[in-house]
Order: C-alpha cells, then structure tokens, then sequence
C-alpha cells in the first residue's frame, strides 16, 4: 500500500498501462492473475458508469446519426485472427456505446420498453457473472424458487389464486403468446401434440385489428395459419368491438371451423386502448374458447389500485402475457406467460429427456421447470425483476406508475392547449398519445391536401429529430389515417419539462421545415 | 479530495453507510445523485468481484446443497409492500450467490454450457446497461451491423457464401430449431405460413434418437405433430445410421406422408456423437429433403482445423443450429439459427407491422431485422459474442477448441487406466465422456447383478458429490444402459489436475458408499 494519493493513483495508471499488453489468456480462469482482472472488469465498469451518468443528463444527445454505410467506416466490426488485447477491448467498449442510442436517456420516447433502471441493471449484471440456466433446480436452485415467488406476485396481480396458477417466463411478449396459444390448442385437443394439426379441425382464433403481430405470427408457427386468425374491427378508439367478435365467432363456426382462441389486448401497441376484458370473456364462455389477454404492455397497470379497473375481468383469462420490461421497466428481456390452470403447460411441452429431468434426483424434482418449457436452456430473466421489485415493493411500483399516467395526462392537456396539435384519440387512455403536428402554413388546407401532406410531415420531423438527437419518438400511419407520432410514457425518469421539452422541439423543427417542403 | 489515505477510507465507508437509509428514488434515473448511484453500484460490482475470484478458487465450494423446503427458510425470496433500502439490496446479492451454483468454477462438469468467460461477461454487463432491443437500425444501429459481422463468421466457417446466406440470433437452441422447422416448412408449403397445415399433405420429419428433444417438441409446436418426427437408429457410438434413415423416409412416403425436414446431429447431447452429414446429405438430396444440422454444441468445433473434419458436408445443410454459448464460453443465451439462402427467414416470418418497420425511415430498411423474427422484440446476444471472439481471435478459439480436446483425450486415458472406471462409449469422439464407475467389491458380481446395482451409483455418488460440493458432473440412463455419468469438458478454465481431481473423488465417494449399499 502506498502512503501518498499520487502513489497510489500513479500505480492505478501503471496497472491500466499494463492492459495494453495483456489478452484474455493472461487473466481469470485462464492464468491465475487476480490483479489484472480486477483492473480489467474495473475499467469496463468506468466506462459504463460513465455512460450512465451521461446518459441522463438532458444535454447529452440521445444519439449521434449515422447511415449503416458510414457507420462501417466508422467502427471496426471485423473479427480479427489474432487475439486483442484488453486496451483494445475497453476502447470498443467504449466505442459501441457512443455510437449508439441511448435508450435510457429521459427524452428516449421512441419505444414501449425504455428507460435504465439500475436496480434492475445490476440485478442484470449479477445474472451474467451466474450464468446459470433455469431448467433445474439443481444448477438454479434461488432462481427457481424466485421464479415462483414473482409469478405468484403476478398471478395475484391479476385475481388468481396462486396455489392453482402456473406461469413461465419466455423470452419475449412473442414467444409468450406463442406459448398461450400453443397451450390453448393442446388443452382443447390434446392428441394435437402428438399427431399435429391434420387429425384436428381446422382452428380458428381471434383478435382485434390493432393487435401486436405476434398473434398472428404464432397462427403461421403453430400451424394453424395466419388466414386462420381474424381481425376484430375496434372502434374509434381503438378497442374491440365484442359484436364483431361474436358475428366473427359464428361465422367461422358456419363455415366449419373451429374457434379455440381470443386474444384481448390490454394495451395496445398504437393507441394503448384496452378491449372490453368482461364483454369478451362473456362471449369466450358461451362458445367455450380460450380467452387470452395480451397484457404485454398494460400489465403493469395491475399494480395500481387506481387504474387497474381499465383490465376488469382479466382474472377470468384463461392465459396472460405481461411483459415486466415494458411498464415495469425490468431490463430486456422479462416477459411472463401466465396460466390460471397449473399443469397445462407441463402437459403440452413435455418431451421427458430422461438425461436433463431424471426422477431419481435427491431432491423433489418437481421443482424442475425444464419439462414445461418449448425452450430446453432458458436465460434468467427473474432476478432483475425481483431485485427491482424489492427495491421499490408494491407501494413504490403504485406510485411510479401512477405518476406516469399523471404525467400522459399532463401531455395531453399541453398538446390540446397548443397550437398546431391534434391528438388521433381523444382522451388517450394509457401512456401512448398519439398525435400529428399540423404547421401554420397547412392549417388553413383543406382535409384532402392536409392529409396527403400530413403523410409525409411526420417522417421528414423525425429524421430532422434524429439528425439533432435532442429527442426521439415514434410514428405510424394506421389504415385510415396519414403518419402520426406515438409518444410513450414509460420511463420513470421522465418530468414535465421533458415532455414541454418534446412539445416545442416539434413545433420548432416543424416550422423550420415546413418552409422547404 | 482528502489527503490522507485514512481519510478517504473513512469517506468511503460513510459513503457505504448511507446506503442504508437510501432507496432507489435516491438514486439515479429517479433523483439526479451521482455520489450515490455510483456507490451503490461500485458495492455491487465488489460482490460481484469477489464472487468471481472465489469461484476461481479451486477449494471453493461449487455449492452449498439445500433442499428447496430448507432453502426456502434460509433466504426471504417474498416481495415486500415497502420500499427495501439500497444496501439491503446489496446484501440480497450476496445471498443470492452465495446459494447458488457456482457453473464457473474450474470443476463444475454438470452442463455443456459452464465457465465464465470475463470478457463475455463484461460484455453482457455492457448490453444490460445498453438495454436496447435488436429489431431496428434506428434503435440498435451498431448491434445490428456487428450481428451480421459475426453471422459472417459463422457462415464462413460452416463454408457457406457470406453473400447469400442468412441467419438470426435466437433465445437458445430449441427456439432455434424451431426456426429451421418452421422456414424449412414455409420453403416447400408456402401457402402453410397462411392456410396452415390443413392445406398441405401431412408432414414428417426424421432425426436420430440420440437428438436433442427439441426437435420432438418443435414438431409439436408447429402443428405438425410428435408423432411425426420419427427417431432414426444409431450405432453403438450414438450416430445416426443413414441406411435406416433412408428405410424409415421411404415407408413414410409409402404411408402417404410428406418428408420434409432431416435433422442431424453434430455433437448429440449425451455421447456427443457426430451423425454421418455426408451420407445424410446425399439421402436428403435423393428425395428432396431440407437438411437441417443441429450443431448447437459441436458447432464450435468448426474453428478447429484440425477437428473440423467431424462435421464434413455440414455446408450442404439448409440450416444449422450453432450455441456459442456451448462450446465457444458465451455467457447464457447465445444460439444461432443460420440459413444457407438469404430471404427465407423473411419470407416466412414477416407480419409487416407497420408501426414498427415503416418504410419511410431516412436510412436503408433492409437492416430492420424485426421482420425476419418469429419474436418482436430481441435481445442483443450479439455483443457479448463479439467482444470475445475479438479478444481470442480465430487464432484463440482455434488453441482453445484444441486445448479441449487434448484434455478429453487424456481424461480417457487416465480412465481407461483407473481400476473401477469403464467408458460407455470408447473411444469418444468429442468432449462428453460417458463413463461408470463400479466400486472394487462388485466388480466380481454377474452382469445382471452388476447392472441392477450400477443404475444406482450413479445417483448416490452423485448426490454425495453434491453434499461435499467439490464437483459436479451430471448422470443418466439411456434405453439399453444403467445409469452412467456424462462428463462434459467445455470450460476453458479445467487443467489436467481437476480431471486427476474428479477421478479420485469418484473413487473415493464410490467406495466409501459400497460399504453402505
């Protein structure tokens, strides 16, 4: 030990130096070099601390644009044939971060899953230096009884009585809905599993026209066919219309098919609107299908006592994905497959490799998870959740999410009281706000020529928007209107000056461009 | 800045202190504190620190064995209403590790997936606090063209043109059979991705019944049913026989079935066997079948020039399932889903989501990969890949896979001398070496008596090694063998000395038991 800062602070220098020389092979596991490595991981963790502390603050920009073409030139991505040495690596570290989006900064508002939690990081990082796989028991032993314990969390969230629930974490809201459906077909006809499809009839599901895609997408995977799974109409707002759902229900049934599957969105991609949970759980029941809520992104909402009315009737799913990377803003990915019937998913996913899940284990092998996944290694996505989950407990996730739909409402009463602006769904009802941007000189245009003009202003915004890098947000046309913005809500780092911040930024290169278009 | 060294310790440790009265909206993203974020998060890096050096530790205990109602009582795994103080936190971490399964340590055997890679690991620590999804160029820019970078090197090293060939990271390696499943289907029905498999003749799939379970269980999920996937015989060593293949595809055509989809395996789960790709290749090509290899843990090899041999005509797959996460030391999960023709990915799986792949973005949409994924959103699993394959080089991999094998090699020879121990399968041909060990005062005892008794050592010797915590190494049956242990030597981190290590533990464990059976 030195007895002098400047020592001590020279020594720290001499060790950095000394990673210019150094290659994997010359620290932990491969040499026994304790100090290197130490030195090593230290520097990498400056760097993403750096990264940290800069991403939030508002001046840093959010990302610095580059075509994929001159980004080639920019970064060497090539994998070389002789090793590199530590230096070098530290130095790509840092490199990769500064080129590209800073997802956590507080005027990220570009996407559903946004927003750094650090609590939730570190629990990330925790899991990465595990590396342990959640299959069995035996080589997951904590996580797999925390497993349980989020789940339960979550089956009592939605009303379910946890000692009959079952759930699996999956990765991804896709795979999760993949996972729902696969489930939903083996427990109305269960020798699918074994014979597939062709001794089956031919299924139909259903889901309404705002969806995410992934309803569909696990139509084609399953086998049953994307043509299979109809599109609900949705009202103004965006929600399920249950008529057409129950005209849709017979119509298929004339035609012979059989309906065994209901997606109900809580929360939707676009519009964030809730379809009538109770309405169309009504309708599952009288035709007997399986009702599945697609809560990937509304989920969260559970955790407040004020706004969890908006999923009325959840509880009375048969299956639900929720997606705790979304509003409960758990680092990707965390995305949890919910069953109100234990047993299901073991039944339709259980293939019995007897040389991953022996029964003659010294211990209650019924703990292992392996045999209901359709995944075999499957990442731990639970302890980032829970360590988060600590860190705030119910009452913190109530207040958090609570001041975010607070803050949805605030944006909206701005973009009513501004000029210029227009909200697409009016009120919004989540933390989506939808919106187009009008400049001066098109208001005066009539419907036809603003829409045409609308189309195209929206785009031409956001590329202005991500050359500056000050802020970024989202936009999509739907079928009957021109491009709009979507702005989320979701990251707890978010103020009101963040969100007037976004309001004149709009106007301000809205103007500006509007005299070149 | 203090002067004295004793002063900034003193500084530190009432840094330290004050996490006990802090809470995560003290921190950043929440509160705009630094001195504190930084603390909290430089705490959980010294957990995590010293967790690494000590699993490195060779008398280090791989685990602390407790059954989950024991384990249950040891650690608080509920969720609480209230808000839990950062250092609380801190210590959860603590806990947790300390409970868990030390995967990294030098002698852990138990999985095909072990060891710790540090660089790997720094760069997952780096994609957590990047926290960014895989499915645009606009949100993910660098990880989008460092995926392709590495793609490129896989697709080069299984000896396919980089220019029309394809692929995707998937969340491990069943999920990724899943894909070559569903795109091998889609390219010879296309009209099944939307009228399903109602409209197309029954499938049938082949693989051999040494395969990984995966493949049944993506037969299933895909409607095609279990019962489809027909298991092929292998030969005494665990490869697949081609005459039998080619017996069992022509009385499934003869049954009005379709073959579609072979499997072969490179490196099987258990023997870690090599199924004859040539010979395969050439069936397949006879009666036009999609050749699929699944090469999840014996795709490292490819690396190796000297081995790669084992998996000659693999460049005459259409697909191929490659874990990095195997036998290349990715941290958990790193498997790749390739494909030989460039656009089938696309084709099969694109939903074309408007919201999400517009095509009016300022930059060339074609580096969207969302639409090429069965999931919507994706995981970086690219960078923690990239980072090490840059630190070993080609040149790394090529002396580590080597290094492997050298070990395995000798570890069978040091059984083949070690009174007790007999190999299942001799000589093995890859890192899984599948042993018994018969304890002095049976070896005298008639085969029938000796293999009613071998079916539970294993077991016993297994759960005695779990009790002492020095090592691991997992066991199984298979349909004509009593219980044998499968050891797997695929961390970088083993020297001859563990092996010496795990032989005499066998020994000692095995006879000190004998005289209790």
């Amino acid at each position: 030990m030195s007895d002098q800062p400047n020592d001590q602070l020279a020594e720290n220098e001499d060790r950095k130096g000394r990673l210019a020389k150094l290659f994997a092979t010359d620290i932990l596991p491969q040499s026994n070099n304790w100090e290197d490595t130490e030195t090593f991981l230290g520097e990498v963790v400056k760097v993403l601390l750096k990264y940290i502390c800069e991403e939030n603050q508002r001046e840093t920009k959010i990302l610095e644009f580059h075509h994929p073409t001159e980004m080639k030139k920019i970064i060497d991505l090539t994998i070389p044939d002789e090793p590199q040495p530590l230096e070098e690596l530290v130095k790509a570290c840092e490199q990769v971060l500064s080129l590209g989006v800073r997802t956590g900064h507080p005027r990220f508002f570009n996407q559903i899953s946004c927003g750094l939690d650090l609590v939730s990081m570190a629990g990330e990082w925790l899991t990465a230096t595990a590396n342990t796989n959640m299959f069995t028991y035996e080589i997951a032993p904590v996580y797999i009884l925390m497993e349980k314990e989020v789940l339960r969390k979550m089956w009592e969230a939605i009303g379910w009585d946890p000692e009959k629930s079952d759930g699996i974490f999956a990765p991804g809201g896709a795979i999760a809905n993949l996972y729902a459906m696969n489930t939903a077909r083996h427990h109305m006809f269960p020798r699918s599993k074994h014979l597939g499809n062709g001794e089956i009839p031919i299924l139909c599901c259903f889901t309404s026209q705002d969806c995410h895609y992934s309803i569909k997408s696990a139509a084609s995977v399953t086998g049953i066919g994307s043509d299979h799974c109809f599109y609900i109409k949705t009202d103004s707002g965006g929600r399920m219309i249950p008529e057409a759902l129950e005209q849709q229900i017979i119509r298929c049934k004339n035609e012979g098919m059989q309906p065994f599957f209901v997606c109900a969105t809580a929360g939707t991609t676009v519009y964030g609107a809730w379809d009538p949970i109770e309405k169309i759980a009504d309708i599952c029941e009288r035709y007997r299908i399986w009702l599945h809520v697609d809560a990937a992104w509304g989920g969260g909402l559970l955790l407040s006592p004020e706004h969890r009315y908006k999923l009325s009737g959840i509880e009375r799913a048969q299956s639900v994905t929720w997606n705790p990377h979304k509003l409960m803003g758990a680092i990707l990915q965390c995305s949890a497959c919910l069953f109100r019937q234990d047993g299901l998913l073991f039944q339709c996913n259980q293939m019995s490799a007897d040389y991953l899940f022996q029964q003659d284990k010294p211990y209650d092998v019924n703990y292992d998870t392996g045999d209901k996944a359709i995944q075999c290694g499957r990442h731990n996505d639970t302890f980032k959740l829970w360590l988060m989950w600590k860190s705030k407990g119910m009452e913190g996730y109530r207040k958090q999410i609570n001041y975010l739909m607070d803050l949805a409402a605030y944006f909206s009463e701005r973009l009513r009281a501004t000029d210029g602006y227009e909200l697409v769904v009016d009120p919004p009802e989540f933390l989506n706000i939808c919106f187009w941007y009008i400049p001066q000189k098109m208001r005066g245009l009539d419907l036809a020529e603003k829409m045409a003009r609308l189309e195209k202003i929206a785009p031409k915004i956001k590329a202005k928007m991500m050359e500056r890098g000050t802020t970024m947000v989202g936009y999509q046309p739907d079928k009957k209107r021109p491009n709009f913005f979507r702005m989320i809500i979701s990251n707890q780092a978010i103020t009101r000056a963040d969100l007037d911040f976004l309001i004149d930024e709009i106007v301000d290169i809205g103007e500006s461009l509007y005299e070149t278009m």
